[in-house]
C-alpha cells in the first residue's frame, strides 16, 4: 500500500459529493462528444485524421432472421486493451484516451487500465505521439498531458488512487477553451510534440 | 456503366466454381488469424505497435441484470468507416485494409465499401502509410498494393467488379510466404514505402 494517494482522498470525496449535478462543459457537451466533434473538425479540413475505436464487444449469440440483417442477442462489453483514439498527423502516429472528473483537484486513476498503460508504453516505444486529454467539468479546464507523465505516476500509484491537478498543471498542458473546435488539442500537439525525441 | 470489369467476369466465375473448397493457405489458419500472429510478433519484440479494431456494433439494448455484468441483447453490425488494422512503427502512421478471395486471377472489389476508400485518401493525404493486404488462398499467394493503387482502381472500376492479379502484381509486392510471422509485411514497408514522398 502506498500512503500518498491517501493524503488527498478525504479532500476529494467532499468535492465530489459537492458536485453531483451533471456539469459538462460547452453547451453541454458531452466531452467525448466534444472530442469527437474535434476530430470531425480536423478531418472535414484535411488537418488530421483522427477517430474514436469502436468499443470492444464480445459476442456470444447472433440470430439471422429470414430476410433482416443480423442480430446480435448476447453479448458483453470487452476492456479496452489499447486506448480510444488514435490517427495520423502529417505522418506522424497519434494515440490518446480520455477521461474526465467532475472532482476539482484531481483526476481518479481507476479508469486507467494496466493494460491501456502498456500500450502507451509500447506506442512510446515506438516514437508515436501519445497523451491523454483530462477533463475537469466543474472547473471547465482540459488539460493535455503526455503519455509519459501519467506512466510515471502510474508505477508510483501502484494503488490507482487519484493524479493531483497541481501534478497535471506541472507536466501538461491547459488547452484554451475555444468555440470550434471544442478542443483544440492538435495546437498543442503542433507546438510542443513534435520535438526531435518523435521524429526518427 | 463501365465496360471493362465485364470483360473479365465470365473468367472470374468460371474459376469460382472451381475452388469451392477452403484453403487457407499455412496450417489452415485463416487469413485474419495470420495477420493477428504477425501483429503478436511485432509487438511482442518492439518492432512495431499495430492492433485490428474492434468490429463496430450498433448498440440497442443492454440489461443490467442484478450482481452481473452489463448484457447486451440487442445490437447490429455496423459497416466500418474505416480500415481494419492501424498503428505506429518507428513514429509512422500505418494504416491497412486486408482482403482475402479463393479466386485465382482478381480481387473481387465488393468487399471495399466507399467510406474506405475516402479514408485512405485522407490518411494519403495526411503523409501516413497506407496499403491492402490482399490474400490469395488457392495460389497462397500475399501482395502488398500501396493505397493509391487501389484509389486509382477503385475509381476506374466504379461499379466495382474485381481487380485482375496482373494489376496487383504489376504495382504491388509479393509477401514471401515465412513461418514466423506469416506474412511478414512490415519487411515490405522498409524496403519500399518509406521513401520521401511518406516522411515530411
Amino acid at each position: 500500500m502506498v500512503n500518498y494517494p491517501h493524503k488527498i482522498r478525504p479532500q476529494i470525496q467532499k468535492h465530489t459529493s459537492q458536485t453531483k449535478a451533471v456539469d459538462f462543459a460547452n453547451r453541454g457537451m458531452s466531452f467525448e462528444k466534444m472530442i469527437n466533434e474535434t476530430n470531425q473538425y480536423y478531418l472535414s479540413r484535411g488537418l488530421a485524421v483522427i477517430h474514436k475505436k469502436p468499443t470492444p464487444i464480445q459476442i456470444v449469440r447472433v440470430d439471422y432472421p429470414q430476410r433482416s440483417r443480423a442480430k446480435i442477442v448476447e453479448a458483453y462489453f470487452r476492456q479496452a486493451s489499447t486506448t480510444d483514439y488514435s490517427g495520423v498527423y502529417q505522418g506522424h502516429y497519434i494515440d490518446f484516451e480520455a477521461k474526465e472528473t467532475r472532482q476539482k483537484h484531481s483526476m481518479p486513476m481507476k479508469n486507467f487500465h494496466v493494460h491501456q498503460i502498456e500500450h502507451m508504453e509500447q506506442v512510446l516505444a515506438q516514437k508515436g505521439i501519445c497523451f491523454v486529454l483530462l477533463h475537469f467539468s466543474s472547473l471547465k479546464e482540459t488539460y493535455l498531458l503526455p503519455a509519459s507523465y501519467l506512466i510515471a505516476f502510474f508505477k508510483i500509484d501502484q494503488g490507482g488512487k487519484s493524479m493531483p491537478l497541481t501534478y497535471i498543471q506541472e507536466h501538461g498542458y491547459l488547452i484554451a477553451p475555444a468555440a470550434f473546435p471544442s478542443i483544440p488539442y492538435l495546437d498543442i500537439i503542433k507546438e510542443n510534440l513534435l520535438g526531435g525525441k518523435h521524429d526518427s
